[in-house]
């Protein structure tokens, strides 16, 4: 990687490319879960998100970046989902073509919005094909600039925009988080957050979530060097099955983050069924890891005023269903 | 009734009593949902409020106007379910002994949610059985309180509470509504949004939003006499069955509403599902009548900017199912 890591005067730049084009995501309280949690929370909700990710922030920011004639020659993205949606969002804005490296098992409503936002899907096999090696190869043939899904300090400072909206909104309430849980991918949108909260909230303890088979921050974090899931796929939480952290994410992170907490495909899914009985709000199971790492309290929150970051909200209604009753 | 038309300024003294104990729900835009319909729309979200409906706003500002004796003789109500949860929650919070009286086929999250909250449930047939004759004889034997459901000025003017947050959080934005849409059942909320309305934002027009084979607005309004549906039961949309309009909310209505739109339970279920979607809300069929409305064309809102209220989100799994399947 040559590229510089971000620092937080970027974010800022971001929130300004974003400002007309993001929606202002609310932070919600609901008095049910403080009560049940025995904590004071604050629930960022990216599930309300343009595209209904967080991830549109990182794409835009990345893409309206590019030069008249980058633009001209197209983006390719690889994303089991939730950044193919947010790149196809800016390319349709911005009127840019995308090309999106996708797994063939990728949920049906994620491809569904790629091609819906005008985009075009080259689907592949998780298990033996390597969605690098086709998107580089796109590119290669048709010039187009590669939009990474973490990996990037525009899309890092992109994603980061939501922590500068976390923390300016507590700060017009005179409000201290005492810490805050983001799931963990890449490591994308908590690197943007670590870089805000740095900033604006530096006594804000940062938590990451993870789900099982895909604990690499947690395993890296824990030995000291940066290790590589066994696992390619089988996780209800699609949004988060990257093989290892990134580069610059993990450079930004490693230094920054609390603690992780690794949450199962069960506790997700009865994270997703608290959001549809108290929140009333759609969540995917990696959106809501890090909801399901504080309901299954591997993050306390009791007597503390936290931010969990719900993250996404695209989840098939099979999956859903199955939550329901889980 | 004796009682005297509730004005703004009872709004506002609402406002102030509600301040620390609801929820200020905040008023979402959906790029897509603005692409498909062709409009600016945005989404007063009173599923996110406390009990998951508006209906805590008018529950609590009544409770929170009784006098000491009054408190400790207890309040009855009766509801299918959300003035329950509202009236349950504000009891709680005000430590105030509550009998709802429900009708055996409501909602069984609406009656977990009144039994969750320490208040007992009466239950009665909706076919057999008068809940206004039952209600009244539990307060002539215990001294308690009625808190009707909609047809009282303290309701009412908690209701609106909704409206002014809507027309205070546009103005801020320097938007100007062109019309709102807001579901009728007794016409408590949409008496005091016009309360608001008329105050703050007089040029908006306000619509309702009403369930087939409980149209008593609609035909109310279009006749010019107050009618009275001959059904009871048999809608998904629970939320709004009332016989007829209230004596209060109709004086108020009647001269202030634009007009009304009739929806079906497939168009009601159609919106859940758009909610799901789309919107990443939880919605239940009675709280995505305006926004069913909006969908099937009956109130326009090409090239206008409308505001759509979101009543509630307190749906059984079952039915949700159903409309994710519609």
């Amino acid at each position: 990687m040559t590229h510089p890591l971000p620092v937080f005067e970027d974010v800022r730049a971001a929130a300004a490319r974003l400002k007309d084009q993001a929606v202002l995501t609310p932070l919600l309280t609901n008095p049910a879960l403080d009560a049940r949690m025995g904590g004071r929370i604050f629930l960022k909700a990216e599930c309300l998100q343009r595209t209904g990710t967080f991830k549109f922030r990182g794409a835009f920011n990345a893409l309206s970046k590019l030069s008249e004639s980058q633009r001209r020659a197209g983006v390719v993205a690889f994303s089991s989902g939730n950044h193919a949606q947010g790149v196809a969002e800016a390319a349709r804005i911005l009127g840019i073509k995308a090309v999106i490296v996708m797994p063939e098992d990728a949920p049906e409503v994620k491809k569904a919005g790629v091609l819906e936002r005008g985009a075009e899907i080259r689907a592949y096999d998780r298990e033996t094909e390597s969605r690098v090696e086709i998107a580089e190869a796109l590119c290669a043939q048709s010039g187009a600039a590669l939009i990474p899904s973490y990996d990037h300090p525009d899309v890092i400072a992109g994603q980061g925009t939501s922590g500068l909206e976390i923390f300016e909104t507590l700060k017009a309430q005179d409000i201290q988080a005492d810490q805050l849980v983001c799931c963990v991918g890449g490591g994308g949108l908590i690197a943007g957050i670590n870089l805000a909260a740095e900033a604006l909230s530096p006594s804000t303890k940062i938590y990451g979530a993870e789900p099982e088979g895909f604990d690499d921050h947690a395993r890296s974090l824990a030995s000291g060097d940066k290790v590589v899931n066994t696992r390619k796929g089988g996780s209800l939480c699609d949004a988060l099955l990257t093989e290892t952290p990134g580069e610059l994410t993990y450079a930004i992170n490693q230094p920054r983050l609390a603690d992780i907490g690794v949450i199962s495909d069960l506790e997700a899914l009865q994270a997703v069924r608290l959001g549809f009985e108290t929140l009333k709000l759609v969540l995917e199971p990696g959106g809501a890891a890090a909801l399901a790492a504080v309901l299954s309290g591997k993050v306390d929150v009791k007597d503390k005023t936290t931010v969990i970051v719900l993250t996404g909200g695209n989840v098939d209604s099979a999956v859903f269903k199955q939550a329901l009753s889980s």
